[in-house]
């Protein structure tokens, strides 16, 4: 798949499937969901499931099964709706294996811009960037080196909001699947939050709840810490307090100046944002309040 | 649970019971297994499954689940084994959570016994020791800190086979589920390795299969190496060949000596060794041929 | 060493010695401090400076020197206030590598005592203990396993002072030189904080400045984070503020509890204690501000 | 500094400096080498020494310091070397931080080129790429997005020994300071070797000295390690046996295929090569037999 060339949609699904099932825990869910596979003549590749007795008993589970033809989602539904789901009351997503849809919202830094869009070519990552948008005009040249179409939409808080619904109408034209701000440097509006739920991953660069809010490495220097981190999560309206998709750290030493923790931190920037989006992409992410499994 | 002190075997299982099961793939196994349970009034607690499509087409699976009253493995297996089991060819065990009863043998070194030790009296590990057996007598005191019969086997190449012998009908008379060779520096004789298949757990203190056989720690200071490791693994005939449990690593530099890296090499060993027992304990080790699944 | 055994306190120091030096940043000084101790027919072994230029110009320097007799405290301040130290407006010190005394205060965990007092056993970390004192009683089987006196004081708000004045009298009576708080539960008071600037060391069971205060383990799964950690700082009077020494962590994910984070942590603490207590025995950690420096 | 661009060699060397001494050790090395930079003007920013008594009472030193004017190394040199060298028999060499000119050989794989030459351009590596250089023609598109000239030089048995000779010329006529094998798949005959002695810096995708030679992943997963790594070495005639710059590694489990090792692979290669390059160019690495010192 190349960066920035738009897949067509197929009508069907094809192999492998995801099947994520959410409801509250009972006797008899997998038995009955995996009986109802066996009879469309699926196989189950993987299975994961997971119960949250201590919380509220909500039962999860995220299955990817091969299938010989393809499948319809309301072919499925016909059948699978009334004998399993409607049993358990159970919410449900099916999905096949093709590439996501990225938009990529940018600033100044380019390192997990580059680091994207290179995993995107490569196919380390399962995803399509139709499009890259930055309220700066800085990366428009890296946005060309893998030929994706960039688009300067500048911020002020005076045409914040006449922004944001360009950038809504340019997504859904584009046909976006999810959102990630690579380093983009602006706050989001609750509006525009709202009509991307659970579908806008940013990263922040330290180890949260540790350092939110701006200049996070400098606090890290001034605290003194031996470890910094980064921190993909799903942006929510309360800042840098969404639903943690993946952490990673790496160690320092009282050596390190701001500008060798902000150098170190961008390796760990680009690795978390990357796997956070594998794991998205895969769709393998539940938010679970303000937290998420990974099944 | 005290170490040392044996539980009476209950005839009856209780929950939260394991089921493993080992078959060739097939379309309807998970489904069969999950319907099979159901039925039964067991409510799965977790999932765990694995297929080796691209070596053998084997199918792995490990199950926990819940069931208000006891059973009996002869019990489960009267209805088990010609509804689910028969059909598929499957191998399969029931086992609970009951503790399971370890032997250690050691030599001279005590940082992985009165780790382990520690860990089984406070419960961190599930397990009971009933007995510390070691070809020095160094040790004996480390055995009583914590209350465990503590046997001093002395081993030559004249006496290799009786004292064998003796040790295994010693560990036998014990109940003994499973062996862990915490730094014990003699070589068991295939003879006895036959006798306990995927059952002795040793630590050996490099990243195999970096640096097997002796003095590993000197081999890689005279190689150089900026990072240091252990690897869990059960014993074969194949001297550091076995199947790999776990294994886990400390950077390291040109600062440290051998007797740096031997110190530093200990906390990785003890670790990796807790975490390779933890695995056994919980039923969650299936041997491949010369690998292992965690599930 | 054997724990427990107090060393007698010999007049003079030996080889290998550690100067520890600190002053403003000027150009001369290695070679000023180099020079003197060559004439002194020193042989240096280790060094290793800092400068700050971008904080405050503060100059920090560590040696470690050999030199073939004994030397007095004394007799080297003769000879290196007037020569060197005064040129420079020095504050230094001078130690060698006798084993520290170190006292512990513990509560109810016993995962960092245990693990400490093998350490300084078995002769992994340099140091001996000569108490270890609780505000509980539970823990003092554990002391006596390695042969350590174990005085139990309760503290209650009514209490309070007159048990730190306990405290105080006892470890000074012991000439405890650093004091180890291996899971205390208890806040110390200013009054006693200050007899022991930078003399003692705590293990919080986060990833400071995250989860600061009490159960720290519940709000780091409340948080949904991936990964959790361990801080070993020096103890001032803002909880939970003082300058960080160690820091540590270790991954997790959805599927671990409250007790499965804290059964992680348990080694991560432990883990980071010991090593602070390492660079602390070491004379290797500078405190500039709240922060450190490991030479 | 922009890839590709090539800098002009100053005549004279400007702050900040590092020498780098090598002798026998000896007391008085430090205050006879520092005492004559206090002599010169110059202040010493940071120091780092290494003894080797077990090894073979060799002394190295780096030390990086400031001195208002330029320097040339041959005055320098007319100062230092009776007043100090001779005296302790020093080999000695005087750089600058001037960004040193890196080759870089690749053959198919890009992640470690594009990782590298992105560093080179925004400065986080220090150093400017003359030239790309290839055994097949694929990645000329690569070097043209960051602007670097690619020569393609395919290699057969019959043209080695007359491609090797045009690579060394075009190295030479580049003013190339060191090579980068970024995944080059040709072995370089002991001859072209020999010419660039400990200036060829090699990326191994295995934990070395585990998995040396070809298709280590394969290996890996044959062999069921549960953690793969990679490791940055100089080139010499013993094909994965040069000395170790740097290494690191990641966590693998039984679900991940060969391909998946490849790819987990790809992002702790990139790493460890970035690594290992940035510590040769700072001056930091010193062989010493067949291991390295990072000073």
């Amino acid at each position: 798949v190349t960066v920035g060339e738009l897949p067509t949609e197929p009508a069907l699904l094809s192999s492998p499937f995801r099947l994520m099932v959410k409801c509250a825990d009972a006797p008899g869910i997998v038995a009955a969901v995996t009986g109802y596979l066996y009879e469309l003549g699926a196989n189950i590749v993987h299975a994961n499931q997971h119960s949250t007795d201590p919380r509220d008993g909500s039962f999860f589970l995220r299955l990817e099964f091969a299938h010989e033809g393809p499948l319809s989602r309301e072919a499925f539904a016909d059948g699978f709706q009334p004998a399993v789901a409607d049993r358990f009351g159970m919410r449900w997503s099916l999905t096949d294996g093709r590439p996501k849809r990225l938009a990529m919202l940018v600033s100044r830094f380019d390192h997990c811009l580059v680091d994207l869009l290179w995993r995107c070519q490569v196919g380390s990552l399962n995803a399509v960037v139709p499009i890259v948008v930055s309220n700066h005009a800085d990366l428009e040249q890296r946005a060309a080196m893998f030929g994706v179409p960039f688009r300067h939409l500048p911020v002020s808080n005076a045409n914040r909001a006449e922004q944001e619904d360009a950038l809504d109408a340019l997504l859904k034209s584009l046909r976006v699947d999810a959102i990630v701000l690579a380093r983009y440097m602006q706050v989001l509006s609750p509006n525009f939050v709202a009509r991307w739920p659970n579908l806008i991953i940013n990263i922040h660069h330290s180890f949260l709840p540790a350092f939110s809010g701006a200049s996070p490495y400098a606090a890290a220097f001034r605290r003194g810490v031996k470890i910094v981190g980064a921190t993909a999560h799903y942006v929510t309206n309360d800042l840098d307090e969404g639903p943690i998709i993946e952490q990673d750290v790496v160690r320092v030493s009282h050596r390190d100046s701001v500008a060798d923790l902000t150098r170190l931190g961008r390796d760990v920037e680009r690795q978390t944002l990357a796997r956070a989006i594998e794991f998205h992409l895969a769709d393998r992410v539940v938010v679970l309040g303000n937290t998420t499994l990974i099944l």
